[in-house]
């Protein structure tokens, strides 16, 4: 194991949990690395020419601009068959030409203090080779119900989706919260409303289910909330984009 | 209860489910009326001047462009003494000079053919007396868990915080489908990160749950995610944004 942040850390455990022998734990923090490699009990350590090159798989999960210059580094040390997957959803794959290469993604958001069921995480996988592929998909199946082959354009496009549904949804309850805090009222009055937009994907397209002033056409509550957000320009730049993006989809004539 | 939307579905069969007497339900659309009528046990009609002023609260659950004029053809056959309520978090209050008038807001979103536990919604109250003030916390906390009053200015505030957390966020779900359907792939795939997005609210602060990119500062994945959107100006646009929005936290020295 490559790296021990928060998707080193999460794997790790889940391969473990698993029954399955994690032969050492590399980061260039020595502290890191031995936080992992305890809790784990794992050989750990912090000079990637230590690393053993006698191992099934070299998982990096580490910063994204380090993925490429760390697999070729690794690549120098344990040779051409040993396979080097990575686990990030925005980077491109390994270079093919240097060995056998996979793409190991749990398509997940992870914390460290804050346990994850890897079995409902869908496990991104591919392989420069049909026996690595296998393989990897079988590593994938003994950590998560939600095996998927994925190739790097899917992926890449997966990724940005995540971005808005993720990172941009997460800014969105951090302006909310800016909002009411500033009127000292409780953030927790919005969870349940915030909760209950995610349960309604269960059943419903989030195009049906879309409510509030713009859906409605409301223009006199928009204008109402742009006047508040005066102060706030960007908010407001963004308030203004959303009702113009569900005005323009509300109007559109339905698909088939 | 007037109004037979699905506030007035949810509203309706929760304060009969708490044992309170629905005396009558009214929608200007009959068959509306009689759905919601029949299901409640409860007298239906859709002419207005058929209400019955024999009652202890009136309960406007209707079009925020409606609630008004409504309340206005109520008032002159109930008289000053009935006190009547809205539930819409967007409307100003009624004109109190009119009578005893109040707020009786659930801060949720409904839909009809989804059941919602009221208990754990939050139930925003204003009366326009102290009794009436009174008896709406007494009548809220036969449906909710959560009764807090609200003043016109901090409901406002509320709506504004909810648009961005709900319907702007769901917004971001639908974009967030578009894209991976283009390609073919499944929605379902961004289910666990989404809910997992949802459940760090309830132990970190959204500023410090921020992951992503723009979090990262990761100036080649951003490029290539703006590439990638060029034949979607608008989407471009918001990713843009939300990227400024991000860097620009990220950057800000940390509060106290």
């Amino acid at each position: 194991m490559i790296g021990a942040g928060n998707v080193a850390w999460h794997l790790s455990h889940a391969l473990k949990n698993a029954s399955l022998e994690i032969v050492q734990v590399f980061s260039r923090r020595m502290n890191k690395a031995k936080e992992l490699g305890l809790a784990i009990e794992a050989p750990f350590f912090s000079e990637i020419k230590k690393i053993n090159p006698n191992t099934d798989l070299i998982i990096l999960a580490i910063h994204d601009d380090a993925i490429h210059k760390v697999a070729h580094q690794i690549r120098e040390i344990v040779g051409w068959e040993t396979p080097i997957v990575h686990t990030s959803g925005a980077t491109p794959s390994l270079d093919t030409s240097e060995g056998l290469e996979g793409i190991f993604y749990p398509l997940q958001t992870f914390s460290k203090n804050k346990a994850i069921d890897l079995h409902e995480v869908p496990m991104c996988i591919r392989g420069s080779s049909t026996k690595l592929e296998k393989e990897l998909i079988e590593l994938g199946e003994k950590i998560s119900d939600h095996v998927t082959i994925i190739s790097d354009h899917e992926r890449a496009v997966l990724h940005v989706a995540a971005v808005f549904v993720n990172n941009f949804t997460n800014h969105l309850y951090s302006i909310g919260r800016d909002i009411v805090n500033e009127e000292n009222l409780d953030f927790n009055l919005l969870h349940p409303l915030i909760k209950e937009t995610v349960d309604k994907l269960k059943f419903s397209d989030p195009k049906e289910a879309q409510t509030g002033p713009a859906k409605r056409g409301d223009e006199e509550t928009i204008k109402r909330h742009l006047d508040y957000l005066n102060d706030k320009k960007q908010w407001q730049n963004l308030y203004s984009l959303f009702s113009t993006l569900i005005l323009k989809q509300t109007k559109k004539p339905k698909e088939n």
